[in-house]
């Protein structure tokens, strides 16, 4: 049976020594109160809900599954109880205005919450996830007696929420949803469609769900510019706010799914369900960004989550495991073999781990500083640039982060050997709950596409150059420490790479958009690559600076950043030249002679 | 729900145009017969089978899985009754010897028809892979009376086989087994103590099932050095060969897996239960690298079926998935969107199984006939270069096939987006099945450090220089072949490499052991892409010879090879540094500070 442990002292080094977090929320005047002692004692409850509660209904959990009957749904055994739980503790809200029952705390802190319950429990973590998801849409485009209305309940927990996008025959492209939307005399709308894949679409945990529909209404225009967003509950509220008549959006099944197997994936069924639109018409689009782009680093979360949960027990176990001498002779001469820590192949799978499982925190945390600064700064400018840098980098996180998530628990698998693929051991549950990271959300093609074509390309690399200037002014303040000189050297060549990367596929693209598509995948990696790069430049730095190492944490810190620059940065070098191999190569073979 | 297709197109190019078979069958006088027409009638036999018969339990097989009830173990519905048609139509002992009820036909042959029935259902295509295995076993170390008792029931199906090697604390290191075997006055031996993961290690298919098992005789050496090789049957033979009395070695439980699971892992509880030894005494350790080689061929394997499966379903769901438009424009105007191969990064996905699988094919078949020539060429000096070339590269087929073969698994569940994640689709399981086979029959890890310490550093590159010979006759007789310059250059370049790599690892390995165990896997990755670049190098020098293409094989060919050269092969650039970077990054840091 696998463990869990919440990285506390990972994430105050993160928050405190390295970001300084403190210093950053001072100017923003509704942080004033959040001083580094409410932050450890936040991270310290959630720890121990984490631990305690939720993650000994993570096995449990994916074994029973979710149940399925006449469109009612079963979660498994005790997620309804620890919802109730986690609901009146406050934690739905966290992060969420308090004039509408949020605690009104900063989003870097909501982030390290999140990490700590993924890692306990991802399938469960879905449920609390979507509900926030759909306050923050309502709180982001509702009006005034919706917002009032909907979300202190979403935040409370009495209603949970969902976000309906997807249908059969749209995924990728919501511009080609068929659900209609026919308005009606009072100013509602019936809708009627059929949506698919929808997380928590349908659940036995609160007395009412609020799902948010994407629908067109009649005479929309083509595409995604014709798509609208609705408000459509379970059950229809009364004035008083009280649940009412059963709406006409019911749960015609759940899928059988590879994991997060308590979560439930329902097919909801839409036959003139009452529904209000929110955000105006046809401005869907714009609405479900909004949701999407929280939810894009929610799921890059699951991938440092679940490698995090997946590093600690293959951790564990290799130091208990006993196997083998170790090939330069033996190393534990009072056991009958060597822990099989000692050989350098098991380092290799566990250093990978914790690098990228420490870059992904660090990133995620400087990420969702950049997410307060760009909603609470007084300075516009500051506003504007943590905006950029969140547009830009969002898709990064998303993909960067799951795909290595996904590397991360497969090595975790990978040093338990056979036991690895035995289910009650814990690790391949991992493999299979993360694998869908790299899919929804805008697969992770989708948000390469975005990153090199939306958000590089198309402002002609304005938002590239603003985090470019963070690398260029680290290294400018770094160049003079000769114990950074080993970091701060291929961090500039690094950064140099991407930018000639990045002007080489901009001025093949003037010429043949196809070119593109065919860098994208291969230029996320190496963005991500350079990000992190900066990242543990920027916290060995940090950590070289201690005059005390007690415990051997600031050694650690420093060893896994040149563990990051000598294993996994070499990656950059392939995909330099996967990109040059331009788009040729990949489409000019007829589609008729694929396969024999 | 997904199809698949046997490859006959590509393997009879790999046979008969690539290979030319029929002439390196020739001088080996028991092929005699063996003639092309055979050879295509025999593939075009198994793939009725495999397509027809086995193919349609594989998703059901899945759902079911094995039940274990008080001993015994059920098979999912329709795996016996296939067991029978598969035996009866005498393909289980297809390339074994005439003598013992076998077919006689080159393992060539029975490389193609294992990969067709891996890819119809790997769970199921298990059972007779370990009764073939035992049989082999007991072939190549039994003494006659043994070869004739055991072997034609096993090759007939009337019984099954198993190999017991690993117990709870004994995996890699098989030295530490426990199960103790007591001679008994008869000459035979009574054997007490508990395998596990036993693949086949109890089913419902066969009235016997013939477990070679792995213990130690009282005062045995310690280590591997200490192991025998024992003949257990679950029912004991009588005298007239029908089986008797029950044996003592009962199946205790079954394990609940990520996949495979149409395939019984067992617990075996031996509990005196009698056994007969084979090989003689202490000598189980060789007996036991006869099953592991040919198991780790037949591991690879698994990499090759589950890609190829999974390939052809992600190619029909690309060309039918319409979604979004090109990025260069409109391409199927007359649908509501263009199918999603039009886009680049789906064609980066699809050709990079594609390469990978047929890379594969390659080696595999490559391969197999130097199996064939080791064991029946009247050379010896043919059959030790065989020989060597199959020590040398055996461990790169399990691994490099293996790991190749995961990721193409992902790929195919990644072109399918959310629906890859559902288990109606059929794609998550080719993940879920394959990835046992980067674990089991020693791990990718294990296979690495073989490759290097054993096979290359062990005679001083001598057979690792072998293969090289036949690259660098490939490159004499191809340079001054221009059409072939883009595939000449860089193979040569990568075999300059690889020596010089090579020999780096062994200077620093003789200063330090742990060099040699820091480099594995990413030498192992190394070597692997030399010898698919030679494979592909030389399929494209066949292919591009053709004068007719009315089909488009040839071109189909040709542009795989360009894009494994462009998009695959740049992964040795990033080798060669992480190999560079030597074993202190991965060894210097104390365990005890690994996790905070």
């Amino acid at each position: 049976m696998p463990t869990y442990k919440a990285p506390l002292r990972d994430m105050r080094f993160v928050l405190h020594e390295w970001l300084e977090v403190h210093h950053h929320l001072k100017p923003l005047d509704v942080f004033a109160d959040v001083d580094n002692e409410l932050i450890d004692q936040v991270l310290e409850e959630s720890s121990r809900f984490a631990e305690n509660v939720i993650f000994p209904l993570n096995q449990t959990g994916d074994q029973e599954g979710c149940t399925y009957q006449e469109g009612e749904v079963k979660t498994p055994a005790g997620f309804k109880e620890a919802f109730r739980q986690y609901s009146q503790a406050g934690w739905l809200g966290l992060d969420a205005d308090p004039d509408y029952g949020g605690q009104g705390l900063p989003k870097i802190l909501g982030i390290n919450v999140g990490e700590m319950i993924g890692s306990a429990n991802t399938a469960w973590a879905m449920y609390p996830g979507l509900s926030r998801g759909a306050a923050h849409t309502i709180h982001a485009h509702g009006d005034e007696a919706s917002k009032t209305l909907y979300i202190p309940k979403l935040l409370s927990g009495e209603w949970a929420g969902t976000m309906c996008l997807t249908e059969a025959h749209a995924g990728t492209d919501l511009g080609m949803i068929r659900t209609k939307a026919e308005p009606l005399d009072d100013g509602s709308f019936s809708l009627t469609g059929q949506k698919i894949f929808i997380s928590a679409g349908e659940h036995d945990m609160t007395e009412n769900i609020i799902h948010l529909v994407l629908a067109k209404l009649p005479n929309a225009p083509e595409g995604t510019k014709g798509i609208s967003l609705f408000i459509v509950p379970k059950y229809l509220v009364n004035p008083d706010g009280s649940p009412g008549e059963r709406n006409g959006i019911v749960c015609g099944s759940i899928e059988h799914k590879m994991g997060i197997n308590g979560s439930a994936t329902a097919v909801l069924n839409l036959d003139k369900a009452r529904g209000y639109l929110i955000g105006g018409e046809h401005n869907g689009m714009r609405c479900m960004f909004t949701m999407m782009n929280a939810a894009r680093l929610d799921t890059g979360m699951q991938g440092l989550s679940l490698g995090e949960v997946s590093f600690q027990n293959a951790l564990a176990y290799a130091r208990d495991r006993i196997q083998s001498r170790s090939i330069s002779g033996t190393k534990a001469p009072e056991r009958e073999a060597d822990p099989i820590i000692v050989h350098a192949d098991v380092r290799r799978m566990l250093l990978t781990q914790k690098a990228y499982n420490e870059g992904a925190r660090a990133f995620a945390n400087w990420l969702a500083l950049q997410l307060d600064i760009e909603k609470n700064h007084p300075d516009d400018t500051a506003r504007t640039d943590a905006s950029d840098l969140v547009a830009l980098l969002t898709p990064v996180a998303k993909a960067f982060m799951t795909d290595n998530g996904y590397e991360v628990c497969n090595l975790g698998m990978q040093v338990y050997g056979g036991h690895g693929y035995i289910k009650e051991w814990g690790m391949e549950q991992y493999v299979r709950d993360v694998r869908i990271s790299q899919i929804y959300e805008g697969t992770n093609g989708i948000q390469a596409l975005d990153l090199i074509g939306r958000k590089v390309l198309r402002d002609g690399g304005e938002k590239l150059k603003k985090f470019g200037k963070l690398v260029e002014t680290f290294i400018k303040d770094n160049s003079a420490n000769e114990a950074m000189s080993e970091f701060v050297g291929p961090l500039a060549k690094l950064g140099q790479d991407v930018q000639e990367t990045t002007m080489w596929i901009g001025m093949q693209g003037m010429q043949n958009p196809d070119e593109v598509g065919a860098a994208a995948t291969n230029y996320l990696r190496l963005v991500g690559h350079l990000v992190y790069a900066y990242l543990w430049a920027s916290m060995a730095q940090v950590a070289l600076s201690k005059t005390e190492d007690k415990d051997g944490f600031y050694k650690a810190k420093v060893h896994t950043a040149r563990f990051y620059y000598a294993h996994l940065l070499p990656e950059t070098s392939a995909l330099k030249r996967k990109i040059k191999a331009g788009s040729k190569i990949l489409l000019e073979l007829d589609e008729d002679v694929f396969a024999f």
